[in-house]
């Protein structure tokens, strides 16, 4: 979003006026995706600010995403951000291999628990019955994409504790436990990394990240499956389409639920 | 997600013990949605440690969505955010006012403008035609909610200057301008908050957002209006549901695009 683009802008802070040069050049395509950005020194030199004014100017592209810093190696044009398309109910895997993507898992646990309240609530289950954690950090490429702590009624999650859980679990349970999966609600929320979190995927106390809860039912309706996936802001991007309700176009004002 | 719940605490740090104690008891529902969480100084005292570490854990709790903030007021157990289904394509009042939500929208902004190349791809236009522009800021109970800013070809946005734009443009255009709506392509995304956005939306910068971009067609399948709606991280969340596709559950592993 940009207010002052094309508008005259001397009247605003030099940081905004740098931002928005630079932000237009990402846009237009002067720096491509991953190509190297000038350095601090040399922004200084050729906009005459000083490195207060640049940093902040890059704090605010960094914070739009346009930017990425790579430790010691200086800032670049932001690489292109994975997108996961969700027009169906997909494991990691099934949606990002067929897009050239590796994907992997690392199993940090899996342990009966007693549930939250809103597990309890989530998989239809009391207190005292318990569930199976499971909780993966999930890699892209090698590169820490999400925290995915998953729980499971005690009956299906038991099945869980002799398996493979380097890949997905949805087409474990459909072709070696036999659950078939049906319907999934999904919720979609942007949070900042607490320090877990963070340190687990490799990002900063409070660098923003997509929040997702995911309660998947088996295909009688019964919730096998429900998890909080928490994805790097900076590194994925879901994608899907929606139709407009066809009764809305015939001139219909009214609101149909 | 919680690695340490339930796990015997004593070896982690104390903001975090605390932290988790804390989580326990809003996610149980002793603290329920609204109400007042004790003051850092009852957490000092009933917990025995510095100041530093009770804010350490409560910033943690903030960065969670799990607690908020009223100025002057103290800090209170979550509210619950605003879900919105899109299941269907629809703005935001029509999705929020049956749900007994007021809405509205403040206009800071319209006028022709030099496409981004961003813009010219998405809505099939090439640098020299011009788009028309809207900036909006999106009320929801009269909390600003999101920051609208909408690209339209210039045949069909120059129509919208003598127009009221203080509520939803899909109606618009449908009853008003004749431009029957179709299929909408989303992408969703976790951000931080620039200083425009952030100043805009009433939250600090740095403030997670739900970065979102939906390029809507007509009937016909011609781009008709590309957006960029950023959305408070702390307010917002986007639901819906997916179907597994039914060729996974019969057995066969392969994924299928």
């Amino acid at each position: 979003m940009s207010l002052q683009r094309n508008q005259d802008m001397s009247h605003q802070p030099l940081y905004l006026q740098i931002k928005e040069a630079l932000k237009k050049q990402i846009l237009d395509g002067d720096y491509a995706p991953f190509e190297r950005m000038p350095s601090e020194s040399q922004l200084m030199k050729s906009f005459d600010v000083s490195r207060i004014t640049v940093r902040q100017s890059l704090r605010d592209l960094h914070a739009e995403g346009l930017i990425f810093t790579s430790q010691g190696k200086g800032t670049f044009a932001s690489k292109p951000k994975a997108m996961q398309d969700v027009q169906h109910l997909e494991g990691l895997s099934e949606a990002m291999t067929p897009k050239g993507y590796e994907t992997s898992a690392r199993l940090l646990s899996i342990r009966e628990v007693k549930p939250s309240k809103d597990v309890q609530e989530n998989l239809n289950i009391n207190g005292k019955e318990g569930a199976i954690e499971v909780v993966r950090v999930r890699y892209l490429n090698r590169e820490p994409i999400s925290v995915d702590t998953s729980y499971f009624p005690i009956a299906v999650g038991q099945k869980l504790f002799a398996r493979d859980l380097s890949g997905d679990i949805f087409p474990l349970l459909e072709n070696e436990l036999r659950v078939p999966l049906g319907r999934a609600d999904v919720s979609l929320e942007a949070r900042s990394a607490d320090s877990d979190t963070a340190k687990l995927l490799d990002i900063n106390v409070g660098s923003p990240i997509m929040w997702v809860q995911r309660l998947t039912h088996d295909s009688s309706g019964k919730p096998v499956d429900y998890e909080y996936l928490a994805f790097r802001g900076d590194a994925y991007k879901y994608r899907f389409q929606i139709e407009r309700d066809p009764s809305r176009n015939s001139g219909f004002n009214e609101v149909i639920k």
